[in-house]
């Protein structure tokens, strides 16, 4: 299967890029489905589910051990909700094509030899994009905004080090890395998506 | 004028990038044509205008003084080359079209709003691949190829460090970080090319 994993500053314009991606290349596209169908099958209610990976982060709970050092029960169900997320992410990725956009995906797949993007952008221009994407009366000032970035982005590189040895947004740990700053991401696409497709190729032919 | 500039670990194949992706869009192609151009206008030996830049970098000397500091006939002669080889990349910029590989041409032309690469790979595919183009008789061990290529981009950050507020290879500075690790350079170059063909055209838009 062709895999693409799409790992993205928050603003960048990331999860479009995945979108994108995905249509034109007609691959499967995942990116908020994995928690709902962790929480259908847990029968859970998925900000419930979402809160509790954010809390299993946190907590650094060291996934590689499973259950081993999960003492509370609130702790073996935030292990139990992680766990079950790789479940899914590892059955996607023998199912179709597919683009997944966070989720630490590119580390937990890497057997999968997933083609690894990862955007990012100037913080102007994340500022300036996010506020164009807010809603009337949910404006934040740009500084305020921009905690509000670094504060995702935080979490983000935080999840990823659940991970040993990975380092969120380091280029040594991605295929391809795409600055977005100014650009119009439904032009810059179609460009990615045949570099991923000559990508694959190569990968093949190896 | 479009200008390409590709910084590139060595080893990496961010050599080739640069030329087939010149040959591709039919701009003019810079690389060591810099350092011969320098040493025509001074008078001077290529191998000493080579020698005498490694050593203005290893010296630190600030560039941005010109020739302030120099108090020596033999700094004074660096800084000189050094300014005049920045001089030829700014001529250059306003001539034609244009890839340029290496010679920071990313930051001493950062007023002409290059579209800027950088190219990397695991260390593994660079030592294979020196090796591959190693002639007979002048194989390094594995290890003794590691240092070497270490050493050379020791040298290229450096180079870099002259320029306050670069920080070379860390992904922020450019627009497209690409990893060439186990990629046939030839087949990816197309879609770099059409990626910056269109990174213009943003530019112009906007």
């Amino acid at each position: 299967m062709n895999i693409i994993t799409i790992s993205r500053e928050f603003g960048s314009g990331g999860r479009e890029i995945g979108k994108r991606m995905a249509d034109i290349l007609g691959y499967a596209y995942y990116d908020k489905e994995i928690e709902i169908e962790v929480a259908k099958r847990m029968n859970m209610d998925v900000g419930y589910v979402s809160q509790a990976i954010d809390r299993g982060v946190l907590m650094n709970i060291p996934l590689h051990f499973g259950m081993t050092f999960a003492d509370s029960y609130a702790m073996k169900q935030q292990v139990g909700i992680l766990v079950e997320k790789q479940r899914i992410l590892k059955e996607i990725a023998q199912t179709s094509h597919c683009v997944i956009v966070g989720r630490a995906a590119d580390v937990i797949l890497t057997e999968y030899q997933p083609f690894k993007i990862f955007v990012y952008a100037d913080m102007a221009y994340k500022i300036s994009r996010c506020q164009g994407y807010a809603e009337a009366g949910e404006n934040l000032s740009p500084s305020e905004m921009e905690k509000a970035i670094r504060k995702i982005d935080a979490k983000r590189s935080q999840y990823h080090g659940l991970f040993p040895g990975t380092d969120w947004g380091s280029k040594e740990q991605y295929h391809l890395c795409v600055n977005t700053t100014g650009l119009t991401i439904k032009k810059i696409v179609p460009h990615i998506a045949d570099y991923a497709r000559c990508w694959f190729e190569g990968q093949r032919e190896n």
